[in-house]
């Protein structure tokens, strides 16, 4: 069932250690099959160097039942879901508390807009969630994560196509693609930039914003129908 | 002899290279025999690259009396030996000079709680110790270091059981845990968020403590009766 | 055609994730042939694990067209071409997104001439453009880097032999050398120098320049015709 | 001649690169042989891969006069002939522009000793000479360098023995040892120290030395006839 998925959510995981961004078994990655509605996503706790395309786990989108798999899903299953449900355009997710991006979701800041490395990936301001209620946090804790998530792009009219990035205040980056492998990919990038923007800033204190222009310019060069960057 | 735990302790000895904690010879790594009341730890100033078993050193909890091993055992050994008579729960225990934590220590400071990385492994603030006193230096200095951690503990009423780590004033943090491994495992999360929490507060600048709700979602969904976290 | 440059184009071209200066697809090498008039440049967006010698394109210095090749150009092939055809004595040249030359160019800073280090290789402070103007970004945007760039040199009385680096501001750094290597190299050598400013400067708020007789004897003892340094 | 002497420098020199003290072919380690008053050294510009035995230079302590060798020696050969003709002690000399030692040097600042992980090695604040004169520069400039170093020692009244790193303003750390991978050693630790006072001092401005009593407990347990430390 869902092979071809599972494989890519197995690579895509084992990714995470490769690109120095998760340590011991945090983070996780998941991929969703639009037609059947079934989310492939790792399992929680299980040691990445020893896992296995049996151990991934499916799970139905709309009801969070898992369908198959011998393990418990990531225990941010539910935060997965809340985000495929609502982000149609989206393929691929991935958690992680990779050091940099997790700096800026733990100082409650977003990460501006200060030069082409992010302009090519991240049209804006990557943005930082408000701090979850009590009452959410008590609740459905990992469902009500991605509903925040969720309500920072309504209330901001981000679009998740071109703004593949969230900090979740206190707690550390999602990211996503339109399959688990660009949902990597971006998180490489976040972490990239993250780290260059505390650096940025300690340089020039109130630093300000990159030009609208240039971030256009280079957002463009690389995404949608103009785009001329790659073969 | 406890060839189980000498094992265990060489082992967890030999990750605090492979996980980037110590230079040379620097750190040490000890385990408990409730049972026979003896504890095993690293020699004295051996190389990681060349130890073996038959290296590490048996220690007499009560006495701290060598009651087997060809080599003497740490220099830190009388701290480890106090730890593990006041705190009856620990099996394990390892000490560094990790970058960031000593960082931490160096700078007199506790580590705040500032995100869900913290929260999943550390019940609160990571306390620092107060600065020893000259009398404590100059007399049993070892036993001393392991008496103030003790100190600090009863002073702030923390447990031990849910906050596995602490900095020394000046010098360094030590951890401990169930077991070597899971010592080694909190000396590793303590580093990564030793390494946040400067540049969290670097770019938020008196930055608060993470909401106590959300310290206690993610600490208790992987500790205690009511954890969820892992298969 | 041009295998000899070929060859070293891909060579410095896979010497740049080796040094850590490249994530990615990030980052490109050229090399001129000045008789002909052709310059070798990296394809775009091409992985460096999967690049061949037979990748490398090859591109009419005067028209920009590409008079060999399978794949794309760069798409800051007209970057480097705006450079070769301004600064003679260049006969390699490297853009990277290296995290340390990337922070002070979204920071919009020079790096001043700190220390012996920096010295043996720019004779100066290593300039950072102007932002570019928005009618520059919305026209041949690649084309006009290069043009704010011999700018820069222009406006500065700047010697590109004396300094071979620049950063773009709001991008990231163009190092050039006599030939793909040596650009590399300077790269390599302008990314330590852009790690050690940041920290030299936090270390010391408002540190001034280093004494021009040092600046002097450094960099004239590795260049020029009195130099020492070397077999 | 001096084969073992040369042997031991050719490892010392490779343990740079191993240990990341230096970039391309940056640093230099030298060895003293007392008795016929010869060192032995790296020679100028060659790559660590490639380097041999037989590329070693051996270089008469008074004259400075190369006895054997097909290279020249380090273009920093005299700075080293200066100390140790001044610093009896002394076995072994390294040179690198390892990155944290090389910003305290840039920021014109002592190391202040921060913490036991300083204690165990350096036996006070790691000194900063002060700038050169610029007749200095213009002179015997490596000659006079490691004069300024040796006035430094003397108008501080520090002991080699105890104090076995300088940094050289706006340049870089020596550090010396009983021989060349003493020597190296402390290298190694210098850059430890130096990381970890940059950011504890960003943690704490203001930030104190640490306590007389515990500097003299640890460096004095790892050094001297009382030290009890290793087997």
């Amino acid at each position: 069932m869902l092979n071809d998925l599972k494989q890519q959510v197995l690579e895509a995981n084992l990714a995470l250690p490769r690109h120095h961004l998760v340590t011991f078994t945090w983070g996780n990655v998941s991929a969703i099959d639009r037609q059947t509605g079934l989310m492939v996503i790792k399992p929680s706790g299980v040691e990445y160097a020893l896992m296995t395309c049996d151990d991934m786990v499916v799970v139905e989108l709309e009801s969070g039942n898992v369908v198959e798999g011998n393990k418990k899903p990531s225990s941010d299953s539910d935060t997965h879901r809340a985000l495929y449900l609502e982000f149609e355009a989206v393929g691929g997710i991935v958690h992680t508390h990779s050091r940099h991006a997790t700096i800026w979701a733990q100082a409650g800041q977003d990460i501006p807009a200060w030069g082409t490395t992010h302009a090519d990936y991240f049209y804006g301001d990557i943005p930082c969630t408000r701090t979850m209620r009590d009452e959410e946090i008590a609740g459905r804790y990992e469902w009500e994560t991605g509903r925040v998530i969720v309500e920072t792009f309504h209330e901001r009219r981000l679009d998740p196509a071109s703004m593949p990035a969230v900090l979740v205040h206190s707690h550390g980056p999602f990211t996503w693609g339109k399959d688990a492998d660009n949902a990597v990919h971006n998180a490489v990038v976040l972490e990239e930039i993250a780290y260059m923007g505390i650096f940025s800033r300690q340089l020039t204190p109130g630093l300000e914003n990159m030009q609208q222009t240039l971030l256009d310019k280079h957002y463009l060069r690389k995404h949608g129908k103009n785009a001329y960057y790659g073969q």
